[in-house]
């Protein structure tokens, strides 16, 4: 590529523009560049994203790490905000052992084979040395229940539904899938399983094992459970279908400790003609303990941040207060979502709206509209506004599961959607690292927030 | 995230769907979706550019790469096309010294600092042993016009025009830079330069240098050129500044040899009802010398041949003849491109329409549209098919260098848009290799033009 660039024109022409409210359009869309002009020019999400991988790490609920990330982002958010405070909530603290253990055997003496396996969050341990059993492949639930106990007796389950790449939205393969990790423990327990292995939440075939949370119920036996990296889901499948029979050897060294003691943490920026009325958007703190979290969602935490920050430095202030919230706990509990939404209810206090940055630090595609029809058709009046800048998708539905709590409290909710495409590759993984964030992609996201919020901010929900 | 994906909604539903030509829609998306069944299940394109970037890898015209590349592409579109043929263009062959050597001296004796660079592609060399003299930091072309012979002569010219990061569009930014590139060496040689060097052309501030294009004037002296990497531009700024004065010591060893005979690669599926009309896609499959040219245009070409290939797995006769071009020498003469046209003229070739890929393979946004308004209207009357899979830009002008030349025969060209937020990431880097190309963002890209050749081919222009 060298001339193409003579025949590319701006995004901004769009698909349509409207036609109507042109002057709002001119003033409005003054201000909106202003705050991307500040995202681009002198954005700081990125060098505090670096921060937040490459000092402090991955930062399970109940880590040192987890702390530590409690008191950089309170630190940050004193440098540009009103008022910043903690927000007490207890948290579990499940630990993984040292070395995650799974090794598959075939029938026909072929040898061991040592495979890439995470145990998911909150799984009980093997007993020392490991467990060893047969292992039994299946599609889904309904082969599970087929199988019955007669099948499933004494051995371990391995789920192995794989994502229907056919689906633009990655969000909607993983939608299809997340249940085996979720649930697939508890179903194979009940058919007396002794452990419970499922292939790993991703659109390709590699290396990387999974984690990510799942729930014992409180009937049947709590058996461990650990996630497969797709590449070894398929030779064990392989293996399976050629020998006829395997072994699976499953060494699981983790463990639940006493809840401890977290936060969440809160920064605002004060309205200055209605401050008892809020715009609250936040990420999550904690993350997987493994990587780096900078997906999931240490970007969501910087966007958050940002958005606010970019408010103060380009002198925009806000009518109604504008809030920064780092949930505490969204991946193993929700504890941190959970607290905050008690609290807004305790205290009575009025959010306008809450949104949630939660999908990784991709460009930014729109946002998913949890609200009312009216309140939706308002948002997607200031389309024009927004479609120079990427954001051309102002869906029904939406929000994220730190703020889900508010729902109740009828706060119209809203989540940030950026380009799925990436995300699974990196998801709960070894891999989700600083690197694999772009600068500018990162930006885009805290930029589309933070003009979202002027408009809101500016003409109500 | 875990339970975020309960609240996403796939993106199908969008900004704004056409109430008009249901039935139409309805049949059309069943093809459209087929379409991208196969690109997303089944695609080849990706393992065809891992093929393409790890076993044959860079591939400048002229070079025993070029030739595999022809012969390989060749080989793969005799798998799913009716007619497959070379076109002879003769090619530059312009050859890169064994290292390219930049140092920097501060006039205070702080010692030599070694920098990243590239020779410019068609640079001529240095005398051997390199060339050491005072190097001057310019802006812009207006503030060397003002420095003039008096400020110029003898010495080295730094071209130090950064990017405008506040451009969505990342191509925008390109645009402002790339004539310093281009044309800087002889503008500089004008007023008596010594060799002339270049801020690379990317986003970011990082250690890889950007080779590329530049072009001599048939009257200066032709001077040797090259391009250092932002940190080193940054640093090499820096110097000049607090030391008042810096020597550049250049060493090119590049040389051009004499034209070699090479060609574009030809792949047709024929039309069953006009078959002399045409619909061509193209990439080229020359790259600069670095890397492996994966996104640059490894992607494109590949796209290319998947979006034929598509049409044929999903049992889609076309009523026009597609046709596939891999276009030879776009980074260093346009030589393949400009022989096409001719040839088209020659034989008086109808041509429907010319779409070029050659902006990266990320996730497609859209497409530049460089037509009638009548033919913009057509094509965007067709939005609402191509919304669910994130095509929402049709933007106004487009086209590609490759098939550029057309338009003076009035062909309408397309120009394929991707986000483009990573591609100076990569763009004529030693970066630009297979593992930087997402699988999906990919796919996503070939099954878009298929999707609108599909239309196009069913509706006319």
């Amino acid at each position: 590529m060298f001339r193409k660039f003579l025949f590319l024109v701006s995004l901004s022409a769009g698909l349509g523009s409207s036609a109507g409210a042109q002057s709002v359009i001119n003033t409005d869309s003054v201000m909106i560049r202003k705050l991307y002009d500040e995202a681009l020019l002198r954005g700081q999400s990125y060098d505090n994203l670096r921060y937040l991988c490459k000092r402090i790490g991955h930062r399970l609920s109940g880590s040192p790490q987890a702390a530590a990330a409690v008191e950089y982002t309170y630190q940050l958010m004193k440098q540009f905000c009103d008022t910043v405070y903690l927000q007490e909530c207890m948290v579990p603290h499940w630990v993984r052992g040292e070395h995650d253990e799974g090794k598959i055997t075939g029938s026909k003496g072929h040898g061991t084979v040592e495979v890439n396996i995470l145990a998911l969050g909150g799984s009980v341990a093997t007993p020392k040395g490991g467990i060893t059993a047969e292992i039994v492949e299946i599609r889904d639930f309904k082969e599970l229940e087929l199988l019955g106990k007669k099948g499933i007796q004494g051995k371990i389950v391995f789920f192995n539904h794989p994502f229907n790449n056919a689906h633009v939205s990655t969000f909607k393969a993983y939608g299809e899938c997340v249940e085996y990790r979720w649930a697939g423990p508890s179903k194979a327990a009940q058919f007396g399983a002794l452990g419970s292995i499922v292939r790993s939440m991703t659109n390709g075939i590699d290396e990387y094992a999974h984690t990510g949370s799942m729930h014992y119920d409180t009937i049947n036996p709590k058996i461990p459970c650990a996630a497969i990296c797709t590449r070894d889901a398929e030779l064990l499948s392989g293996i399976i279908k050629t020998e006829g029979k395997a072994f699976f050897h499953l060494d699981l060294q983790c463990q639940t400790l006493p809840d401890v003691k977290s936060y969440n943490v809160i920064g605002e920026i004060r309205g200055s003609e209605k401050p008892e009325e809020i715009l609250a958007v936040g990420g999550h703190l904690d993350s997987w303990d493994v990587g780096e979290g900078a997906h999931d969602d240490g970007a969501g935490v910087m966007q958050s941040m940002e958005a606010l920050r970019l408010f103060k430095a380009s002198g925009i202030r806000p009518k109604h207060t504008l809030r920064a919230i780092m949930f505490m706990n969204e991946e193993n509990g929700l504890r941190g979502g959970t607290r905050y939404a008690e609290v807004v209810k305790a205290k009575n206090e009025k959010h306008i709206t809450a949104l949630e940055t939660d999908a990784g630090g991709f460009t930014p595609q729109g946002f998913g509209l949890g609200m009312t029809d009216a309140q939706q058709a308002k948002i997607r009046s200031w389309a024009p506004l927004l479609l120079p800048y990427g954001i051309y998708s102002l869906t029904s539905g939406g929000g994220g599961a730190d703020i889900g709590p508010l729902a109740k409290q009828d706060v119209p909710l809203i989540g940030l959607h950026p380009d799925s495409q990436r995300y699974f590759d990196y998801h709960h993984t070894h891999a989700d690292v600083f690197e694999a964030v772009n600068k500018r992609e990162l930006e885009l996201g805290g930029a589309a927030i933070a003009a979202l919020f002027y408009l809101i901010d500016k003409y109500g929900l």
